[in-house]
């Protein structure tokens, strides 16, 4: 600690002693205090030890071990997230893994969780809520001091090229920043609480930011959250960063930004982080170091908007907001989200392709629903469209053009025959409501959309819960001044 | 006449009977009766000996010259249009030629004519009204029988090769045509009739089609109307027509039809057709084959378009017609017209680069006003855009695109800034009030309009003279099926 206090002084001086009281204020909120620590450090060790003894009493050939920000004491005040890896012989069979691992990772929860559930991610894993004064009664209660543990059984290979499944990579992650996070754990926190305030921490698809692996790593690599932030103030797309300087990974896709992971070359940790994730992240960056304050780590929360207050600022801007909305289909986020992304495109071609305009489109999920939002700037089109025919010099062309469209009214223009004909939607509400479920929606999106869907415009919109706070975040600046 | 005769029956009976029974009619219409030719012989005679006698008067080295239709016989019942050229010695300077012809012409005219005025094409000329009783009292009444005779200088050089000013080459082209269109007489008259219903006959800037040379040379080149018309339905943009084999003109510019001045190789004699002229045509010789009608001679008039029909029709579309009218500057058509349509490009740039979007447009003159008509298919807007900013990465920009739109609401899309932004106008109307001048209207276009001009949309417009007929040709085909 000592070391690491020393230099964020010298740097808060550096850059202003403003920036350092912000940075004081924010870390005294995010750091565990020391019973918190020393309750997440005993009940970590008691569950390494349990999968131990149960490996022992099932004579599994396996250890456990402590992975994740609990391992890394870079875990933010009031987590109580636990991940614990099952080590298994890399002479296991897949099968052989499933069976052992999770057997034994059941008899562990059976015995120490007040419930849990098996879960799926490339591997088989099971998720337990553990009650602290349930495994330790001695002591008193403390409010809703509930861990949520992931015990998750990999393969215990030699070296990061060898592993069989992205789990197996997770301890050599672990064993690599253990060795060099020492004394840097609240940058880590700081940098994870900063990108919370900007909705960009987390790989997962809904998210698209930034990992706990890949902020700990930034802050291996610029030695502060302060140095990482100045740096990143001036980064370009396709930002490089190359800690063991492996300079093996050939660059593919368009990933903003590539940050080489040091126990797998082949791999970039910051594949997740989008393009738009990227860029608030630099403009953020910038806008701190400009006029740092405890915003950024904490925006203050958004009021719900009025249906009132919505039509208000509809009416102001002229536009017309469109929306489409569903049930949302029962699966997790990162299958959801990639699907509505591409649902939004998809939808997004449809309407342009009959000749409306779109201000702006999103797609969202809040609660039970999920929803596109169409602000449109030109919703209604007149009753007929110029259809532009062959050159009249193209005569085989020009005979079917007139014969197909005999009675519209036709004329020449730029020797080319054109036809005013019916356009088949005028409004592009009927267009959503007609055509909607022919375009390319995805799996799961189009199933639910099936099930049936609403469109609706400006004053028809019905509020449903969290869509005023939605809206209230659509109509204001996601960058700060 | 006889052999003529003799052909079109034969054609006749080739494209069918109806066609022949059509051509008939039509010719009977516009065929000169024998009483006509012979006034229009003697008086041609008669103004040809008053110029070669005023040249003897005034012992000028002159000698006139009948040309046009009227030399070649080609004219249309009804017209009563004379050209006499004023032949003078090439050796003449510009300013003798000038001062020489022009006394000469006016001494004519003095004599003969009820009234002149001195015009200007490429020359000076006399251009005279001569009454037929007041030359022969002798023969009774004619209604309106009054000629309208031009009386042009010109230079009378050995070969077209040598002309001095575009005037010269008239007497050659009158040589080139009388030599070779006897017998062919009435298929020219077929062939300008045809061009008059489609308002594609004349070579003038307003019309941008045929002239009556041209249509002598194409009758001359196929033989006949029909001929022509069989060939002209298989048109390809850029056709040229080569009859004296020249073969020497270099294609410039794109013209989509080139016809070879049989005079003077280096020159188009099509060149005033336009893309849209030249596809009328092609269009109308297929459908008059297809089913051959009058109409195609002698369209029936169009009806005034009431201000209530032309509400409901627009009302119908659902489009916005704007226009904008001013009063005509007091210039020719060949000066007018070219400025019309440069101004109405210009114009229609203004409205596209602030995000309108025109369904269809028109320049136009009626009577003692011009105006632009601009169909629009969006003709009111949000009154918020969005600005696109530069890239987040962009250091320098960034930061100055941010302070300049800060205060408005601002995000980040595909890793640029965006900003919603006050839309400078949201109604058309507006944005050609405000901006109009500021266009390129060409020099008495732009100062007419500095003159005033008056914007209106749909049922603000009030109907002028004229603006009816407009108006129903522009709501119907202006091809037939």
């Amino acid at each position: 600690m000592k070391s690491e206090e020393k230099r964020r002084r010298e740097e808060g001086r550096r850059a202003g002693s403003e920036l350092a009281r912000v940075l004081e204020e924010a870390l005294s909120k995010i750091k565990p205090t020391d019973a918190e620590r020393r309750r997440l450090e005993k009940i970590t060790a008691f569950l390494v030890d349990e999968v131990n003894r149960e490996a022992k009493r099932r004579s599994v050939p396996a250890r456990g071990i402590l992975v994740g920000s609990a391992a890394r004491d870079t875990w933010l005040s009031g987590q109580r997230d636990v991940d614990v890896f099952v080590m298994l012989p890399a002479d296991f069979s897949d099968d052989a893994l499933e069976r052992a691992g999770m057997e034994l990772a059941r008899g562990v929860a059976k015995r120490v969780a007040e419930r849990y559930e098996e879960r799926y991610a490339s591997h088989p894993y099971v998720h337990a809520w553990v009650r602290y004064e349930s495994v330790f009664p001695a002591e008193g209660q403390w409010e809703s001091d509930v861990y949520e543990v992931d015990i998750v059984p990999c393969f215990s290979v030699s070296s990061a090229a060898a592993i069989r499944s992205a789990v197996d990579r997770t301890p050599f992650h672990n064993e690599y920043v253990k060795r060099r996070i020492k004394g840097l754990e609240d940058e880590v926190r700081l940098l994870k609480q900063f990108l919370k305030g900007l909705e960009i921490y987390g790989a997962e698809h809904k998210t698209q930011g930034f990992s706990g692996y890949l902020c700990e790593l930034l802050i291996i690599h610029y030695g502060s959250f302060l140095a990482l932030l100045e740096d990143a103030a001036h980064w370009k797309f396709r930002t490089l960063i190359d800690i063991e300087q492996h300079g093996r990974y050939e660059i593919k896709g368009d990933e903003p930004l590539i940050v080489i992971d040091p126990v797998d070359p082949g791999r970039n940790v910051a594949a997740a982080v989008s393009v738009d994730s990227f860029a608030k992240f630099v403009d953020a960056a910038r806008s701190f170091l400009e006029n740092p304050s405890l915003e950024f780590f904490f925006p203050s929360e958004r009021r719900e908007l009025s249906r009132e207050e919505f039509l208000e600022i509809v009416k102001k801007k002229g536009t017309d907001v469109v929306l489409v909305v569903f049930d949302a289909p029962d699966v997790v986020d990162d299958i959801l989200f990639p699907q509505l992304r591409k649902a939004l495109a998809s939808i997004s071609k449809l309407i342009e392709r009959h000749g409306f305009r779109i201000f702006r489109r999103e797609a969202a999920a809040v609660g039970r629903k999920a929803f596109f939002v169409f602000e449109m700037e030109v919703s209604e089109l007149p009753s007929v469209r110029r259809h532009f025919g062959p050159p009249v010099t193209a005569e085989v062309h020009a005979r079917r053009f007139k014969a197909k469209y005999a009675g519209t009214q036709m004329y020449i223009e730029n020797g080319r025959y054109v036809a005013e004909i019916p356009r088949k939607y005028v409004d592009v509400v009927d267009l959503l409501k007609e055509e909607l479920r022919a375009c390319a929606l995805g799996k799961h999106v189009s199933e639910a959309v099936a099930r049936g869907y609403e469109v609706m415009r400006n004053e028809e919109i019905e509020f449903f819960e969290g869509l005023g706070k939605f809206f209230s975040k659509y109509f204001s600046s996601s960058v700060k001044g």
